[in-house]
């Protein structure tokens, strides 16, 4: 399967005193380059459904982690390739190589839980809804 | 009356490759220090109220300025006063001067409108309720 | 003169509990809009330049100011049109039109001033090297 | 040995879309209690040192990982508990324990290496210094 890659910019608000993107920045770059995969399956991370106003269903993460192997810095355009790497029931693994010209900079992964949003309750873990398992797996 | 201040730290993450604090950063510090003031008043900038689930009563921005006096540097604890310059009828208009060991480093301004948000649509500015006013003047 | 436009995705984090992009985020995607329009020039808002290791001209923020008009939501596409309304001696004064979908969001304004950064020391304004300018007037 | 405890409010920009703090603030909160960790000890997370202008001892990450249990949610007062968890020769590994109120958010990670960081230059590891070492152990 052709691997999906979206693109990018290290701003200079990403940087930090020691001239390079801060750690954090990584893990908004990973979680932007998800989002674009599942634009480009036709969904959303927030997905409206029926029910209260307000109410979606959206993936929280329950773990998040990155290995940090060479620095990014400012102007760089990444190139971070996205991939599901596991379909629980009601999670999703996926993992993120992140390169710049060739070098790998960073590898991640994040956890996330299927969830009922319900404005003002605690978010609620459910079953993955048929629908968008299919487009997850295509 | 007793001007309000908070303190903020320059967190690590606020410096960029230039060796000083963001300037967006500045924005982040004021509108904490603001929501300090909210708290101290026994409010919130986010205030429950009934109706539809999730709805509340917030103050989306319509306008937010700064002037860069001084550079901040990482570790140094800032003195922030909060002014509430004006109150309308429906609109807040916040003053911030960010000091550093005596020297004045920025001088802010944020103008709020009083809005009821209720998920899914877009936010609606209202009069402010007389006991939010009460207690902003006091 | 074809005006300068890029484009800035609202990305998730970029959203508050209000559900609209918080006010700071539009500041960043300003920055972001300007650096693209000075790389289109073939500029840097980090130019290296000899002397002490690590010296550069850069341009630290003296003012910055924003009026929203429309909230944007997550996933939107930004269009930022990136103008340099006034260029000084020694200061530079940008200004951002925000739209999405033709609909007008915000504008902001900032100025910056033209300064040598030297590690460890404070910022010093310099007037703008020639080369410098004649690409920003280009 | 007495735990090392710092506190730190959810602020109102650490919130996103689903009304919770975005997972990447707690990457943020866990680095500045461990920042306030090394300022109980008298040290710095960016230490002076003689040499090139600008040069210094900084410790940039490694890996960075984070399990999260429950949520965050505005005007939370975290408390964040630090511990050093190993000290190599050239690497500290940190442990972040999140609660609020007796109940816990999350537990993270992050290892960090002794760089020596001359402006230009890539970070370049360095065996941790005796005097730096020893009050690390204090």
């Amino acid at each position: 399967m052709t691997p999906f890659i979206s693109t990018h910019r290290v701003e200079f608000c990403d940087t930090d005193m020691a001239g390079i993107a801060h750690f954090t920045a990584f893990f908004r770059y990973m979680e932007a380059a998800e989002h674009a995969f599942l634009r480009s399956r036709g969904l959303s991370v927030v997905q409206e459904e029926g029910g209260p106003a307000g109410a979606h269903i959206s993936w929280p993460r329950v773990a998040a982690s990155c290995d940090y192997k060479s620095p990014a810095r400012f102007g760089d355009l990444l190139e971070i390739e996205v991939r599901l790497e596991k379909l629980g029931e009601k999670s999703a693994v996926w993992q993120h190589l992140i390169r710049c010209g060739g070098r790998e900079l960073a590898v991640g992964q994040m956890t996330s839980v299927c969830c009922r949003i319900v404005p003002g309750q605690r978010p609620a873990s459910i079953v993955i809804p048929p629908d968008l398992r299919a487009k997850l797996e295509a």
